[in-house]
C-alpha cells in the first residue's frame, strides 16, 4: 500500500488532465450524474469550461444521451457515472449503445485506491459490473497514467468498431498531480475490402438464385452508402432488406425506401424464405429476438449462404464502394422514395392515424426517435415519403432509451427538431430524462403513446407458448391502474405537456410544439394494438 | 448443443415448480418487472394464487421494495427481472441489500440456454454483472435442476449471513417439463459463540480503559438483544454507539437511545478518540465513507484493539446473551428512552422544524425509512423519544431506495404506517415506486424534502478539497432549473399529494396522511442546510 495521495494544485490534477485530453481528443460534451468521489473532475468544469457538462437525474439518463449524443455528432461523449452502483444504474443503455456499436467514453468514478481494501459502503466489483457492456476497460492507479488512459479510450470508442470504452476514475488518481493531458491517439485505420469477399457477394448477386442483401450500421445511417448499396441490389434483383433496429438510418423522400426485418421471427422467415444467399453488409447475420418452444432462433433459411461483406472492423465505405464497382453501379443508379406527405388526418387517434399525422406533420432534417413498441407499428411504413429524417431505434432490446437518446440527439444537433416516438411502459424506466430536456432547453418533442399496458407482453405471452393468461398474469402487463398521467409528469420535470385523443388534436399539439423553443410533450391516447 | 425444449403441460412446468418451492420455503412474494423470457413465471402466477406478485415499473422499485419486505418480515421475496439489463436497472438496490445483509432471492430471466449462442440482441454477460451484487449465483440448465436450485437459493439468501442470492433463469428451463417442487433447505445454524472471544470483550469492557461498543446489524433490529447489549456497556461504563446506517433498528420511547456513529469521518473520529478498546457487536469494523486527501480510511484509533463479538455468520443472540452474563446483566438493566414527544411545531419549515413535526406526529408502530440525507439531519435527535418505530436506513449509501423501501416494508406490515423521508435528489432515481404504492394500497406517506440541490455534494465538494466550485460545478448539485414538481410527479403516479412550507403545515399533511387510506405524498419546501 502507498501513501494516499494529496491533493494537487487543481491546475495540474488528474482530473484536468483527463478533461483536457477528452478534449484534444474530441469529446466535447459529459453527460454525468456524480457523486462525492467524483468532484474533483466536477471541480475542473469550471478550470476547463470547453467541455460541456449535462446533468442528468440518474444515470440511464446520462448514458442513453450518451448514446443518442454520438449517433448523430458522429463523435463520442462522455458520461461520469458514480462508482458500481451508479454504472448499474446506467447498465442498461449502456448495454443498447453496445449493440449500436456507439462510441462511447463511460467514465465511473471509484474509490480512491488506497481506500478500496477497507471495503467501504459503497464499494463493489466494479469491474465485473462494467464486463457485461464494454469492450475495454481501464482503471488507471495513479495520476499520470490517466491522461494516457483516456486518450486510448477515446480511440478504442472511436474503432470501428464503435465501441462502450470504461475508464475507471478513482478518487486520488483525480486528485493527485498529473503532469497534463496526453496527445490523442491515433484512429484504427479500418481494415481494406477484401477483393475476394467483394467478389463472392458480387458473384451471388448476379448468380440468379433468389438474394437478399440485408444492411445496417454505418451503412443505413448514409444516405449515398444504403443507395449504393440499394442500386446494385436492384441491378441484381436482389431484394433489399434492413436490419430489424438501426442505431441511425436515413430515411424519407428522397432516399432509399428499404422494408426491415420484422420483428417477429415468424415474419422474418417469411422475408427470408426460399433465398439461397444472403449478403450481410455492416449488420449481423438475423437471429430470432428471443427464443420461443419449437421453433428456431437462426433465422438464415436452411442451405442458404451467408457473405459478410464487411466486418465491423472494415471500411464499410470502401467495401460497398466496392461492390457497386463490381456490379457497374453508383448511388446514381438507386431507386429513390418519391416525396409523399399524407394529409392531416382527423378522427380517433389510432396506431394507424398516429403514424399519419406524424408523418403529415414531420419538419425536414427531423431526428425521429422510435421507442413506440406495438403503438409505432405503422409509423414505419407512412414515414417512407415524409421529409427527409434520420431514424434511431432501440438496438439492444432494452426498453428505456427513448427519451434519454432523444435528449442526446438533440445536444448534438440543436438546429434539427427532435421527435422522440414513445411508449407508456418504456418511458417510465428513464422518465427523468425530461428535466435534463428542460434544463437544457433542448428541442424535443416526446409523443407518449399511452395504453396503458405492456402492450408487447400480452402479444408475447401467447407466442412464446404460456398461453392466454388468466387475470393475475394479464394483469402483470396492466398499467391501468392507477392510470399513468404523462402531462402531470412532465409538469413535474418542467416539461409543457398536454393530452390528445384525436388525430387532429396530435396534429395540433405537434404544430404547437414545432412553434415554440424548448421540450415539449404529449400525451397521445391510443388504443392497445393487441 | 442439444435440441430446443419444447413448451410443457402448465401444471408441470419449471416455473410451477420453481414458484411452489418459493412457497415452501417461505418466500411468499415476487416484486417484478418482466419480460418476454419471464412469461411463463407470470403465467405460473394464475395456477399458483399463493404467490403474490406485486409489478414495479422500474427493476430498482423491485429490488429495492424486496429489500424493504424483508427487513421487516424477517424472511426473503424474490424477485423478477429480466435479463442482464433489467439485472442493471435493480443493481444499485441489490448493492444496498447486500450492504444490509438482506435475505433476498433475485431472479433473472435469461434467453432459453439454446438461444444463447446467438448472441441475440438483449443478452449480456448477466452472470458477470451479478456478481458485483451477489453472493451466490447458479443458471440451471435444465428444468429438472430449477426447483432444487430455488431451494438452495432461500437456504443462501437466509444464511447466516442474508445475502443477495442470484438464481438465473433461462426460458426453457422455465417452460420445459420438471418433475414438482423440491422440499425447503434445512436453514444454517449459525456458528455458536467462542467462550474466548466472549471473555475477550468481557475483559475489554471490565478493563477499565476507555471502551466503545459498536452495535449494528440484528442487534440493533431487536429491543431485546439492544438493551442486553446497553447494560453490559451501562455496567461496565462503556460507550455505546450505533452503526451509522443500520438496515433496521428499534428505536423511540421504551427503547435503547443509542447514538449513531457520524457519517462525518472528522465526527467519528471524535467519537471514537482516545478508545482503547472497540467492541464490535454484529457490525463491521467503521471505515470512512469515502477517502478524502491526506485523511485516513480506518476510523479505528491508533492502538485501540478490536473486539469482534460475533461474526456474520454467527449466533448474534447467543453471543449478546452470553455478553450480558459475563457481565452480570440483562435486558432489564438497560436504560430506556423516556418518553419525549414534542408539542407540535409552527413556522418557517426548516431541517429542525420538520424533525420536530415528524416527532410529534409519530403513530406507534411506524416504519420510518429515513432517505433524508442532509434534510433529515435532526430527525434522529429529535425522535428519541417519540413513539415506539422501526427506523430504516440507507446501508449501502447507493441513493434512490427510499421509495422503494417503503413499498416493500409495508408489503411486509400492512397493519402498520410507514413514513417515508425522503429528499429531491435520492426520490428521481426510483420515482416510479410511487406507482406501485399507489397499485397496491399501501400505507405510505412520503415526505420529499425539497431543497432543490444535491446539499450533500455541495458539502462534499469542499470536504475532499476540491475547493469551494466554481458556477459551473455548482450547476451540477443544482436542481432549482426547471424546479421538481413533487405533487405533480406523485399526481401522474396516482398518489395524492400537498406540498408545504411550514411546520404546522406539515403536520397537518401528516394528520390527513394518517387518517385516509393508501399512500400519501408530502413535498416539504426546506432550505438547504449547506
Amino acid at each position: 500500500m502507498t501513501a494516499p495521495i494529496p491533493a494537487a494544485d487543481p491546475s495540474s490534477n488528474g482530473a484536468r488532465a483527463l478533461i483536457h485530453t477528452l478534449l484534444d481528443s474530441g469529446v466535447e460534451v459529459c453527460f454525468a450524474n456524480p457523486g462525492t468521489s467524483e468532484m474533483h473532475f466536477v471541480a475542473a468544469l469550471d478550470e476547463v469550461p470547453a467541455m460541456r457538462g449535462v446533468l442528468a437525474l440518474f444515470e440511464g439518463v446520462a448514458t442513453g444521451a450518451a448514446d443518442g449524443y454520438a449517433r448523430m455528432a458522429g463523435r463520442p461523449a462522455a458520461t461520469l457515472l458514480h462508482l458500481g452502483s451508479g454504472l448499474g444504474n446506467g447498465l442498461a443503455n449502456l448495454h443498447n449503445a453496445r449493440r449500436a456499436r456507439t462510441p462511447l467514453v463511460n467514465i465511473v468514478g471509484d474509490h480512491a485506491t488506497h481506500h478500496k481494501r477497507f471495503d467501504a459502503p459503497l464499494d463493489s466489483d466494479l469491474v465485473s459490473i462494467a464486463r457485461g457492456v464494454s469492450s475495454w476497460i481501464e482503471a488507471p492507479q495513479t495520476p499520470d497514467a490517466l491522461a494516457p488512459a483516456a486518450a486510448a479510450a477515446v480511440a478504442a470508442a472511436v474503432g470501428p468498431p464503435g465501441q462502450v470504452a470504461t475508464l475507471v476514475l478513482p478518487a486520488d488518481v483525480s486528485w493527485g498531480a498529473a503532469p497534463g493531458p496526453a496527445p490523442a491517439v491515433a484512429p484504427t485505420v479500418p481494415a481494406a475490402p477484401d477483393p475476394a469477399v467483394i467478389d463472392a457477394a458480387a458473384a451471388a448477386l448476379r448468380s440468379g438464385e433468389r438474394t437478399v442483401v440485408l444492411v445496417g450500421g454505418r451503412v443505413v445511417a448514409d444516405p449515398t452508402l444504403l443507395a449504393t448499396v440499394a442500386a446494385a441490389a436492384a441491378a441484381a434483383g436482389a431484394q433489399l432488406l434492413s436490419e430489424t433496429f438501426p442505431a441511425r438510418m436515413a430515411r424519407g423522400a428522397g432516399r432509399v425506401a428499404a422494408d426491415r426485418l420484422s420483428y417477429l421471427a415468424e415474419f422474418a422467415e417469411m422475408q427470408l424464405d426460399g433465398a439461397a444467399h444472403l449478403v450481410l453488409v455492416d449488420t449481423r447475420s438475423p437471429v430470432s429476438f428471443f427464443a420461443y418452444p419449437d421453433k428456431a432462433s437462426d433465422l438464415v433459411p436452411a442451405g442458404c449462404r451467408v457473405h459478410e461483406l464487411v466486418a465491423a472492423d472494415g471500411d464499410a465505405a470502401a467495401a460497398v464502394a466496392a461492390l457497386g464497382d463490381a456490379l457497374g453501379v453508383s448511388a446514381a443508379d438507386a431507386s429513390l422514395a418519391p416525396t409523399d406527405i399524407p394529409s392531416r388526418p382527423d378522427g380517433p387517434l389510432t396506431g394507424e392515424s398516429l403514424a399519419v399525422a406524424l408523418a403529415a406533420c414531420m419538419a425536414e432534417g427531423t431526428i425521429l426517435v422510435d421507442e413506440g413498441n406495438t403503438s409505432g407499428l405503422f409509423v414505419a411504413g407512412r414515414t417512407v415519403g415524409a421529409a427527409p429524417h434520420d431514424l434511431l431505434c432501440l438496438t439492444g432490446g432494452a426498453i428505456g432509451i427513448g427519451l434519454p437518446l432523444a435528449a442526446g440527439a438533440a445536444v448534438a444537433c440543436p438546429d434539427r427538431p427532435v421527435v422522440c416516438l414513445e411508449s407508456d411502459g418504456s418511458a417510465m424506466y428513464t422518465v427523468q430524462a425530461l428535466w435534463t430536456q428542460a434544463r437544457e432547453g433542448l428541442d424535443v418533442t416526446t409523443v407518449v403513446c399511452n395504453n396503458r399496458s405492456y402492450a408487447v407482453l400480452n402479444m408475447e405471452l401467447g407466442r412464446v407458448g404460456a398461453g392466454a393468461g388468466g387475470p393475475r398474469a394479464r394483469a402483470m402487463f396492466d398499467l391501468a391502474e392507477p392510470p399513468l398521467d404523462f402531462v402531470a409528469l412532465a409538469t413535474g420535470c418542467g416539461v409543457p405537456a398536454s393530452r390528445v385523443d384525436t388525430a387532429e388534436g396530435l396534429c395540433a399539439a405537434l404544430d404547437r410544439a414545432a412553434a415554440e423553443p424548448g421540450p415539449h410533450l404529449i400525451e397521445a391516447m391510443v388504443p392497445p394494438l393487441v
